[in-house]
């Protein structure tokens, strides 16, 4: 599309960049916007907010001295054009792939990638401690923090600007400014911001003024003429910024983002500065691409797509997904019972309850990326008689933890918690796995603790949640369901009792969620080989169907073999709790194997591929219930050889 | 004191309070003081707090017409005036006591406890969560959050504000400013409340304003005579909280809040407000009782103290305390090593850092109530290449769970955890116990945790955590140490290696931490009878030593019966991981027995009671440890008896 030799090919590093000419930079821009849309459309990944960072992503290139300098980008699904500038272009399409480049900032991926990310809303916390650091060794080099406007909704965001702007220490924000997370940022934060960036503050600060001078008593309607001369010095004084001022900030802007030479204009005045400075850039999600700047939200991580046609709907997959289950459900649900409220933090898109956002407006909360705020939100609302559901996706509600043990679990108040993306999340990587959340659940007394093993039990299970009176977990994967059919009456299961699939002689496996069918496939192809094994759909992490797991250790005699199947880290995991129910019941002899997550984090990759990696697809579950059980149906054969120790059986090589 | 008949004895109830005039609530907040500081003397508890919050608890009771308006009490120390004033007066005396009065709110004490605290921060979101209840259920009554200063700083009361100021909910939220949490204060926040305290906020915009018409072309110094008459309207208008108003809230004050009449008409306007509110009240920590004005941070929560005289200085006890080891250890260790730097979220003197911010002010960060910033903030430090050690308590560090998956696990940084009050806390009861440290850090990737038996090893281990190149946590109980000679010299403990501290034949009791030394003395209280334990110190929950545990089993032979003490709920406990760690070698017919805290919340009580009442004392471990090895003894000496099934004896009646 350019007839000029592409920029872009002149500058692998940020050194090279920093040869162009300012008058350049424009043009690398346009060049990169494109090589992002040829990128992302081919291979799917973040892409609005990519195409808005390209301006703020040279200009800080161009301005500072990275490495030596340091960025440190908030969440880090904006950093395409960072990893482009930073001699990652060519890896571009391994984006999000097992083995290849991460979605998001990683250490190790890059010596310009300074702090990962994936969460959002940590970036000022771990920019203000590199910058504390600098200081303490007297070194002179600059941290730049950047984050969205989204982000700063986090309390955490608030935390570190509150010890930043009283410290003094020297250390730049960016806020980029889009007026949109993943959704349309909501709260009185956005609200103010969006007054800054109209100059909305500023007109209101000069209407009180006149306000003020109308009423002096003797002065009056004549003194109104100097409201206008008081405009041009009003607006360099106040202009605007005055709740980053109060959290003792400098404030510089509002900025166009999109605009290099305004930028690189900001971030020196900014660089000059010797203290905490903000520097408020205006930025739209999309910028450039038409289809991506009207609908911001579809194409927020769109799977690859035609770039010129942009992205086809009505593709629709065999299998509902869970996130749209529940979505159906917990409207139908609310049609019912009116004291149903859906929480969500930032995310009704991604959670699936933008249908009831739609249809129930005043029981649907949006917090903003708050899920600290939203855990209480929900004790205070379970406590005033109404019934909310909280939509976090598993690893994002680990930021609610405390609020779950202090306001809900405490109180054992009846709230809802719709854990999406438990297990591997897939592409997005290790920041997003949600695999800890048996474990983190659990610890705490009071709570229930469920996960379906496929979509027509999670319609049901929603249905029992919300009959609860304790505090309920209900947590399935990302991605499409199994394709069973769907009941068309919502039913109560009963709670702490799991269900029996199959029965054998040899041993009991019990697995939870998503590895109960490739544990079942796994269970048929070893009953070819004359290796009966009953399978467990445990439904239940807490309350543990402790009667039947009694009976299956009693019914196998001594020296029984069970073996625990989920996709979940093993320490403290359903495999922990099934072991804390045996001894506590003391049960004899019994031996167990607690296939799950090994004691390291996962990388980015398919779901398919890291099951596999992991060894929860029925292949891997095959072989190590083959090699489990062997023993047990030789000893029934006559055969008196003790169980081999099968080192490492249990461990796979993950990642 | 006082000839009249005492007020106090005329209001059991809030009902009885709103009979009195206005006139008559001054001598009601003397009497109620009076009886404050007779009772705390008597019985110890929260102390400072309390007197500040007189007579805001007497003009919220006489004029909301609790319990059908709502009181959210942020924390709860400061609500013993309100404990007196809704009928608990008469239980006064039992406060932080098994079996009586809870130090903070507790939601079925009495109906006039409407949200159950402990940690701070939580009232905004919880009134607000009531409030939409409410709204939704079409009732009218009012709701009123009461958080201090200090609560203000954490994330998630902004989380809260910016929700609340955008809904536009009918919402009070009152803001008892005494510029001090527990210690003073800190963060830009602060120094803005501070601002508007002092009319400093005002001045300023005052003096803004004259510079801006001086600046006017043709206009100048003659102008300035109108800044004068501009004073008033400014003052009305602006005066001040524009922070809080750019959040969507209506600011009142700020008032005196120890005046009942400055206090009634403030809260009468804001009763009157259709949306969101803050009320800025003004107190003193400590107010009324001198000794307690003087020295608020001594007085925040003292033992019993003679009334008169003031607490007594110089009474040491007979061992040092976990928290002074820490604190003298970490001062040692950092004159040796300036890349140290400790990290305090709010509890300079809790966690025993007071020394350490004395000598090395500059290394020395208290980043205000907030445990998620104080652990990302930790993380760039490591980066940047300090040595960060974060002091929070067990419980309270609970809010940094996300951040330490995310921003110091996933990254793997050596950031040292200080986990004071590990274990049973005591009189404060179930929100600060530390139940559940060992199992939020072990399911995480990359950490080392450990617990010290005594104070002499607890210092070697914070010496061998800051050489750790990976994240570690150290875990220690609340109170004095055993009382063991401490060595001169700091040592590396090596990770992962268990003590074995006796040894014998017929079973293997692994305990961890504070449960050592009782463990120890029933093994030798069974040794008399003939039953023969080794007792392993375990030092480690992560990495266990592995090695000892299989040479073990494997030296007990067929049926090993291995207990694990730990004072910390069984489920994915330290008991949990040795269970997790025999599965994993696949060990053979491993009879295991955890003892910890059962399922369920521990109520306040002293330490050593609750410790009883959870059989984790040398009687009751006797006890236990008796039951489960008697058998092992009788197969030896001939007995084909199986092992009894001795039911409950792993859950003791807790509470």
């Amino acid at each position: 599309m350019n007839e000029r030799q592409p920029l872009l090919d002149r500058v692998p590093l940020p050194q090279d960049l920093r040869k162009l000419s300012r008058e350049e930079l424009p043009q690398l821009a346009d060049e990169l916007r494109e090589e992002i849309v040829r990128t992302v459309s081919e291979t799917g990944g973040h892409f609005s907010s990519n195409l808005g960072s390209v301006e703020l992503t040279i200009a800080l290139h161009y301005l500072f001295e990275t490495p030596s300098d340091l960025l440190v980008w908030d969440v880090g699904h904006q950093t395409y054009p960072h990893k482009i500038l930073t001699g990652r272009r060519d890896r571009m399409k391994t984006m999000r792939q097992y083995g290849g480049l991460s979605g998001f900032c990683l250490r190790g991926e890059s010596e310009y990638d300074v702090v990962a990310a994936g969460h959002a809303s940590t970036s000022i916390s771990a920019a203000l401690g590199l910058a504390i650091a600098r200081d303490l060794r007297l070194e002179k080099h600059h941290v730049v923090a950047i984050i969205g406007d989204g982000s700063m909704t986090a309390g955490m965001a608030f935390e570190a600007m509150n010890q930043a702007g009283h410290l003094g220490t020297r250390l730049i924000v960016v806020l980029n400014d889009n007026s949109m997370s993943i959704s349309p940022s909501v709260g009185a934060l956005t609200k103010y911001l969006e007054a800054l960036m109209a100059g909305r503050h500023y007109a209101k600060l000069k209407d009180d003024i006149k306000h003020v001078l109308h009423k002096i008593p003797g002065i009056g309607d004549p003194m109104l003429g100097v409201a206008k001369g008081l405009e041009e010095g009003v607006r360099q004084m106040f202009t605007p910024g005055t709740l980053f001022e109060e959290l003792g900030f400098r404030y510089v802007g509002p900025v166009n983002g999109h605009s290099v030479p305004a930028l690189l204009e900001a971030l020196e005045a900014a660089r000059g500065i010797d203290g905490p400075v903000l520097v408020h850039a205006i930025t739209k999600k999309g910028k450039g691409y038409k289809y991506a700047e009207d609908e911001p939200v579809e194409y927020h991580g769109p799977s690859p797509f035609d770039p010129v046609a942009g992205i086809q709907k009505g593709k629709s997959a065999s299998a509902p997904s869970y996130t749209s289950v529940f979505g159906k459900t917990i409207v139908r649900l609310a049609e019912r019972d009116p004291r149903i409220v859906a929480i969500t933090a930032s995310m009704p898109d991604g959670t699936g309850l933008n249908a009831f956002s739609e249809r129930f407006p005043e029981r649907f909360l949006n917090t903003g990326i708050a899920e600290q705020h939203s855990v209480t939100l929900a004790a205070g609302l379970a406590l005033g008689g109404s019934k909310p559901v909280v939509a976090i996706y598993s690893t994002f509600l680990q930021r609610g933890f405390d609020q779950i043990f202090h306001d809900v679990c405490l109180m054992d108040v009846p709230v809802v918690f719709a854990l999406d993306r438990g297990g591997i999340a897939g592409n997005d990587g290790w920041t997003h796995h949600g695999l800890f959340d048996f474990a983190y659940f659990r610890i705490f007394p009071n709570t229930i603790i469920m996960a379906p093993k496929d979509e027509n039990e999670m319609q049901h299970m929603l249905a029992t949640a919300l009959e609860q009176t304790h505090p309920t977990a209900l947590r399935y994967p990302r991605g499409n369901g199994v394709g069973v059919p769907m009941d068309a009456e919502l039913r109560q299961l009963p709670v702490g009792r799991a269900e029996v699939l199959r029965r054998g002689r040899h041993g009991s496996v019990w697995a939870i969620g998503s590895t109960v069918y490739p544990t079942l496939e796994a269970a048929e192809r070893l009953a070819r080989d004359g290796v009966e094994l009953t399978v467990v759909n445990a439904r239940f992490v807490k309350p543990l169907d402790r009667e039947l797991l009694r009976s299956e250790v009693e019914r196998l005699g001594d020296g029984a073999r069970i073996v625990t199947v989920e996709e979940h880290v093993v320490a403290g995991g359903f495999g922990s709790a099934m072991m804390e129910a045996i001894a506590d019941m003391e049960l004899a002899n019994v031996q167990v194997l607690p296939i799950g997550v090994p004691d390291q984090f996962v990388p980015h990759g398919s779901q398919d591929l890291l099951r596999k990696k992991l060894g929860l697809d029925a292949d891997s579950l095959s072989f190590r219930l083959r090699r489990f059980f062997t023993p047990a149906r030789e000893a029934e054969a006559g055969s008196a050889t003790p169980a081999p120790r099968v080192a490492g059986a249990s461990r796979p090589a993950a990642g």
